[in-house]
């Protein structure tokens, strides 16, 4: 039985787990996708692993599917955070599908000095990371924090979690990233707005004990590039792509 | 003296060399940014560093700028080529611009057996690049090529040239990335279009003695990712971030 779809559902999956499917998946599988009864459609939920449903009841405003076998086991990503602040909208969704697709756990908005939207909606951007995590594969969702200002996030921070700074003075000089990344050290890594960071908050960052800048090349690059290089090289280094 | 506006322009840079405005630079220069006689400009060519330039004379359809002091000195990219297959317009210019600020030697689009787009526009692509390369300070302009066959590039394939190939089939798989790449070898990137790669592609590709199998980790990644983290691996290991 080959499945054309993949959901994210916030119900328990198991063998021969009934979920139920309310008005707008209905409309999306059985209006949209036309997914007749007994029809396959792959459904994860964030916590049991992605299994294999078969359609039961295909209605206009509802319907019902029946778990049948896992087909991929539960994964979780590692404990990365991407800390970025919100910039122009098409490129703030961007991050986010990009940061679901790299492999993160925490997605965390933040306000600088120099942040340019203080537009975020939570849950717009769950359901774009609901969206991304559909498309590529994850059975994890990360968290979806709400927006904060990062004077906030520094001053409420983990012990034990390593912060990893895309410094843009570092641009040019190029040191060794090899090293700076550990495996299973909890990490967050953050990007600035365009404009960069204040001299206030890079004296700030640069004084905190658990603050460790990465330089991302000797171009500048754009907010949305290197919060995609920041977590390509610490997943490749550090993370599940090894 | 603060310059406010950096642009490509396709005239010889030196010192006191003065480079005439045509009419749409000198829409943007002297209507759009208002710059009066006086201002600086920061202007590349691609071949002689950047310069700080004055303008010297501000007209509505034309001006001039004289060349001042050398900013920057000329920084070639590595020889990096990244070979994509044409997606959805707006990904497509992404992946254009997103090569520019990380840095390639030359974008090549192909066209395989699963391409949803031929549609490639060089000289579109040609000025997305221009305006990539104006935004993240680089001094170089990458080659843009025309579309082409895949299969035709492969056998046109130059020596000593390594190809890394982001393999889907070693997604989850996982093998070690460190160790692939090398400094001072010319070398390509290629990813494929949303579908992947035909069965007869990857036989073909699997079978060229200059085709290195790369993985990118346990998710698939959308072909924009792609691109880029295959882009960022290369260039934190063999490339100018080092």
């Amino acid at each position: 039985m080959d499945a054309k779809v993949r959901l994210y559902v916030d119900q328990p999956l198991g063998a021969g787990q009934a979920v139920a499917v309310g008005p707008e998946q209905a409309s999306y599988l059985f209006s949209v996708m036309r997914l007749p009864v007994g029809a396959g459609v792959l459904l994860f939920n964030g916590r049991d692993g992605e299994w294999l449903a078969r359609v039961v009841d295909a209605g206009k405003r509802r319907g019902a599917l029946l778990c049948e076998t896992q087909t991929r086991p539960q994964m979780l990503p590692p404990d990365l955070w991407l800390l970025f602040s919100p910039i122009r909208k098409e490129r703030t969704n961007f991050i986010v599908e990009k940061a679901v697709e790299l492999g993160v756990s925490r997605v965390v908005p933040v306000t600088t000095r120099f942040t340019q939207s203080e537009r975020w909606r939570q849950d717009k951007q769950l359901a774009h990371a609901i969206e991304a995590a559909e498309q590529c594969g994850a059975t994890h969702l990360p968290q979806v924090a709400d927006v904060q200002p990062l004077t906030q996030v520094l001053a409420d921070w983990p012990a034990g979690r390593l912060l990893f700074w895309a410094d843009e003075a570092l641009a040019g000089h190029a040191p060794a990233l090899s090293g700076v990344f550990a495996a299973g050290q909890p990490a967050a890594v953050l990007v600035g707005p365009e404009g960069g960071f204040s001299d206030d908050e890079k004296a700030r960052l640069r004084a905190l004990p658990f603050v460790r800048p990465i330089s991302l090349g000797p171009r500048i690059l754009r907010a949305e590039t290197a919060a995609i290089a920041a977590l390509v090289l610490w997943q490749s280094s550090a993370g599940d792509w090894r």
